[in-house]
């Protein structure tokens, strides 16, 4: 923590400012200067910034640590790899995760299952259990339809993710399913965080439509601070003033990200976008621009899906995009998971 | 819902929309005119629009009702008055809710509660479970904290106002507390809204930093969907690009909804603004908008709060703050709960 | 300027960022830390702190000094008071401005300028030259406008205040009228506040819409910077995701630039919330949040306005607002200009 | 526009809409349903949508038509290609446009010329006149600068980019410039909009901070109806509350704007990430997302640069962006300009 006094703190102020420091045991470094005297402050605690600005004398107060250490990639600085099965996140594979917004049966999730692998996915999403912003909408089919998406995906060699809502699905979540996701809006949901963070299932977290970055970094530490370490971060899309989409795709995110943890991101345009028409510009976009992954809502029939059809692909709009992805990550020293990479 | 056609869309294109309307049980109504053909549709589904937005020869289309019901002011045109003990809230009275962000102790609570009834406030507020942006932070105190304030309230004659956080602490809800308060990362965890929905404590929502108002009226939907119609909305700041401020309060917000619903409207200054100084101007401007009732941090010493002293008030700044508001509060023909009104 | 080093950062590039601050003629005070070196600079220069943020071994780069100086509260830390004939701005008289969008003919002028002046107002506003988002609207009567209202002003002792969109129109402004407004969307058009800067008419610059306070500082800084120091910084709301307004007003703007600058605010709420009906309440808190004065669209017909009429007062409704202001003004120790204070 | 009348609106009211709407000029078609009537109105006026919504009896107006006419899609169904010399853009060419922020001198424009020439770009940038948000910042080198860097373009065969802000600089930019670039900041100066409308001068006009995507089409449409139909869209990044980033590039853009708009799409990522290292990230993930063409910062020294060093590439970065650009074009079915297609 740095602390910059005003121009005309008295002496007194100073050592108050200093005193309070050492009370929360700071080490302080006073450097003295003709304008200003600044305070460095060296510890452990994480303290509330303001609680120093309201002091007398003092000018402004900057945080210098990262409030999140486990997340953080110095950390970890040469990035974490969540191994799981043979997909390997965070390596030089790009890993796609495709299939509907919800499971509906099994036979429509074993078509999708097999077009999606074939086309070069490695795990199926679907979900189970629904969070809807109207409480009159579809809320899910719960343990049926994770037991139908298990079996598609055994059928045809996939891992499975799939939304987890509250702590009491986490017993189901153990049997069915390879990666927990957790949603936008339960991002901040502190007692789920910590639920999950005792199990040792890989968590996608999704960044909630508010959250900064750093906010989504100690989102992740709360779950990381109980033991599992297997976490990956989702940008979706962030509210902003625009109107033509459903959210705005931070693709900046990706990089951001990668400078300051070591967790995997992963990329959903279909959340951000909205409509199934662009969605294929965008998650060549998020692979262009490093991307570990892209998790794609794909429908056999998106017109007649129970939910979220409009921003479903159709398998042969995700058939095209597989082709142009391979290339693209070509471009950027990769391969898509699971294929053979492209000589560029 | 109305539907506008592209100007070239054919007249099979327009009768492959009325048919899919008409197979989800809308009645529908055409109007063909020299440039565009729009159909109006009457039901009483909540269907996704973008459905209709991908259709072969839709221009665009429009949600005529709103997704929510039972908050609208339809369905109370004369506005909701939510009575607890003598508190009316949405009455011509204006409520205060006040005390520290975190109950330290019994003592503590019941020095705040004397002098915040001697100001004028009808309800003390503290948080015994604490969600906090980061795990490293002090997380409450629990049933003892609850116990503590209950207490303080009690020798005092005020109701008491807490969050509750999950469902598993409903029922400490239930033995201590007078209004729930839910959190603004909580607006949209569903699970939990419905399980205070099925209680019939009053419950304070606050708006989710990114959520809009349609947001926040379909979250109070969710609660009064089960049963429970007590529920009071506040106002507690959104996040925008500003940074001198923690959050933007959105002082429109108050007519707005208002005109939107028939559920009364709490502002939280507090965590808007996130410094003390300014607290005090931002409470002025909700109550002279016409808020309902106001949720103010308020410490006997701020400079030693466990949390949040930052954003807390001192005893004597609370103290010239109401006398402030009683005048205010006349001028839009309102009083203070509780305080004579103040012939202006 | 406050530099962080990393951690890990050798003593040679410690030394290279003194070296380079020193040679940009900051005077250096290191702090040598047990996690961190902290470089305290100290000078007139002002730099892109990006800068130094990319030189080796530097963590973070924190601006101590704001980039604004004779717009600072520090320039003038008892606050400056703008007097144009009778009336002073930033005085404990909080100053009315208020009338049409846009000049329609000198009778409408006359009709709105005898009843907002019997109301309590001090000013007249109405444009004359409009800047509009299509090019196909309405741009304003030019010069004949500017005549119609300083002589509708002058029959009933008011001032004028009127917008100029380029530096051409200058020359009118001198003949016409007493306070240049500068359009939002002019915020940052650096050519006109600089021409407006060398002549010494009193300018309300009007926050853009995505401008930060600061931003709106550093415009100020433009104007000042050539010798004009008559400057009212105005709020009118900002661009934010929600879509019930038009704008965002952001109320905490009063208290925050009292706080940065010494200049006057005034709070254009009109303009905020885009509807007629919604304008009292914000006018209210405005007044409530300690602003030095409203600029308020109001005419006489407005459902027959050329422009921007859904967002005028009637009459009428002005009227019954002034008293409602007349008693909040006293409330927060000020009383409207030329009304006698209300006891409260 | 399309009126929904409230469920209890009175048959009178219902007539005095339509009256209302027939005085200005619409045709109107009534549609009587159950719940609502709905009134459809075909016209060619622009009006205020807010005028009809004040109207008693009056539910919502939604407007059908798009407020732009000349930059929208259906003006241009095929999608305009701007031609300049043998530079074709919005063809399946990839246009890169790149240079230092600011002119310097001509023997370093000489230098960047030669380089961004050889690994690929057709067009250099580099700005003579300089929007600064502070006053006291280095504001160009002006004519002089204008020379050096046409000297240098056709030293090496490129066309030049750079900004005007005034219109009195336009007589410059006849004698010197081949594509005038207007700045975020102006991109609502309406005033300068038009001037350049009436060159033939083909001009890239700059998304502002806070311009919805339809702001930005609407400042297009003042160009075009001036006559000069010769414009090209920029995507820089908008202004969100996330902080890492200077602003929030929206990537998404790209794909909404081909949609309502046959105009090309240029993106400048420098602006938006604000730093130098994660520029190639998003400048592959535009071209991934189906950009035009790209505007990037590129300085042989930028350490030493005079203005924006940190988010200027070096020449190394640009030789191997080039590189991975090519193969990313490809991907797409498109080709840098002036170099062969990559086969994939």
């Amino acid at each position: 923590m740095v602390i910059v006094m005003h121009r005309d703190a008295t002496e007194k102020q100073v050592e108050q400012v200093i005193g309070k420091l050492e009370s929360q045991g700071f080490d302080v470094h006073r450097s003295t200067g003709v304008e200003h005297t600044i305070l460095g402050a060296v510890g452990a605690k994480v303290v509330d910034t303001r609680d120093y600005e309201m002091v007398e004398g003092v000018k402004e107060v900057h945080r210098i640590s990262e409030p999140y250490k486990l997340a953080s990639r110095a950390f970890r600085p040469e990035g974490s790899v969540i191994e799981i099965g043979d997909v390997k996140i965070g390596s030089d594979q790009v890993v796609i995760m495709a299939g509907p917004c919800t499971i509906e049966n099994f036979e429509f999730c074993d078509i999708v299952a097999e077009r999606v692998k074939a086309a070069g996915a490695s795990i199926i999403r679907g979900g189970a259990f629904k969070p809807r912003t109207s409480p009159y909408s579809f809320q899910g089919h719960g343990e049926e339809g994770l037991k139908a998406i298990r079996k598609a995906a055994d059928n045809h060699g996939l891992l499975v993710i799939s939304e987890v809502m509250e702590a009491s699905q986490l017993p189901l979540a153990e049997d069915y399913i390879d990666i927990i996701q957790i949603g936008a809006r339960n991002m901040q949901n502190y007692g789920l965080l910590r639920d999950i963070g005792k199990t040792n299932i890989p968590a996608l977290l999704k960044r909630g439509m508010s959250a900064t970055i750093s906010d989504l970094l100690l989102a992740a530490e709360y779950i990381m601070a109980e033991g599992n370490h297997n976490v990956l971060l989702c940008e979706r899309g962030i509210r902003t003033f625009e109107t033509q989409t459903r959210n705005t795709l931070d693709i900046s995110a990706i990089p951001v990200i990668h400078n300051l943890s070591h967790l995997p991101v992963i990329v959903d345009p279909s959340h951000a976008i909205g409509v199934r028409d662009k969605i294929a510009p965008l998650a060549r976009a998020a692979v262009a621009a490093g991307a570990d992954g892209l998790l794609l809502e794909v429908h056999h029939d998106p017109d007649n899906a129970i939910c979220d059809g409009a921003q479903s692909m159709k398998l042969d709009q995700f058939d095209d995009l597989m082709q142009e992805l391979r290339v693209i990550s070509g471009a950027v020293d990769r391969s898509i998971a699971g294929q053979e990479p492209v000589e560029v």
